[in-house]
């Protein structure tokens, strides 16, 4: 394979996968998003051409990749999280295949479930919910607030740090109880890691100082967290 | 730690996280689900105590965690996917904090984007999804199929092998176009994958004969998956 999109998961270097890791150990470029931990940056050889993806718009991306994958060189498109969950994956698939060059697909942890666990959040639980709702919720007055509203389970906002206030506005708006469990965790998974947790309309202030990028989780399981943490101290 | 909660990630054994191949090459006790490949169950050291979940109920398997952990032995609980989505990996965190048996969580690569993936379907893709709902599938007449025909975005339900018609008949008795792209994918990123597609209305009869567990997507991005064939074959 010329190209491999490899998932370097949810921000801590180790929680990329055995497969992900080999790729990028013997890789002639590499190709990393700005979330990407430096130490798997560090794990290409050090010979390696060492690209970072946010000097250039995605077209440009899409060409790079292009390029060195037709030169026959091991490239590898590092991405945060998985290359298919909110990390236009699919576009830089099309355009390799479009081009004719050989790619790989190696998926990583995405930040849906893990980053929550991080924090002691299970997005489904027995008897709790059987469903989980990802959402991409930068252009928060696009989303249909309505339905998201209304789907059962939990809901996981990504890119929602900057708009929590609106988006919990929104789906209160549109049915969803105020007094819902909410999350907003930031850095998840790393040494950076914060959360906070309050019910959803007093979510925003809650989290006023929480650094972004963050994720923003709504519903009854975010409640599972205080009972693990009152288990462990009465425990203790 | 003396127990770690691992996810095994979707199916192939090099989708395991370097932190969960970590845990498991240094166990004392393993407990895993029958799903779990092989060469993962033989990772682990050759003088270690491997119990498979399946002869276990869950309150047993919660015992048996337990107990191990208690005696400092050092415990992994693998599991498919990720422990924290439909894996009940929160009540096994719960049994462990209530016992104060110290324990750790590594996330897997769960299913639900990573199988789509595997054969060419981005569960979110720029213009035509940014909102992925995975759901439990198994229990198809309890679920709230007006709220999941209504949410915008890309459907993924796992444990729906045996119960296909009945979920698209439910989700199309709700206003989900018949004509929706549907893809089931049995035994997704191993050697034995198999993946059929059809319109949501056609794809029970046309998956009738994919073995389980499978895991059903349905929505627009499904037609990545011909986008990405139809370019390979005429760049080839």
């Amino acid at each position: 394979m010329s190209v491999a999109l490899v998932g370097a998961g949810p921000g801590d270097p180790e929680l990329i996968t055995v497969r992900g890791l080999a790729r990028l150990r013997e890789c002639d470029v590499l190709v990393y998003d700005r979330l990407v931990a430096d130490e798997l940056v560090g794990e290409a050889p050090a010979e390696a051409l060492r690209i970072a993806r946010d000097d250039f718009k995605q077209q440009d991306v899409n060409k790079l990749l292009v390029m060195h994958g037709r030169n026959g060189r091991r490239v590898v498109r590092l991405k945060g999280g998985d290359p298919f969950v909110f990390g236009r994956g699919g576009e830089e698939a099309l355009a390799l295949a479009e081009a004719g060059v050989a790619f790989e697909l190696v998926p990583g942890v995405s930040s849906i479930a893990a980053v929550p666990e991080s924090v002691g959040i299970p997005v489904t639980h027995r008897g709790v919910s059987s469903t989980v709702t990802a959402f991409a919720a930068n252009d928060v007055e696009q989303l249909d607030a309505a339905a998201l509203a209304r789907v059962p389970g939990t809901l996981v906002a990504f890119m929602a740090g900057a708009v929590v206030g609106r988006l919990a506005e929104r789906l209160i708006e549109h049915g969803l109880a105020a007094g819902t469990p909410a999350a907003v965790i930031s850095a998840g998974t790393t040494e950076r890691e914060q959360v906070v947790t309050a019910p959803l309309g007093a979510i925003a202030v809650a989290a006023r100082e929480l650094p972004t990028p963050a994720l923003v989780v709504i519903g009854d399981v975010v409640a599972v967290r205080a009972e693990l943490r009152a288990l462990r101290r009465s425990a203790a």
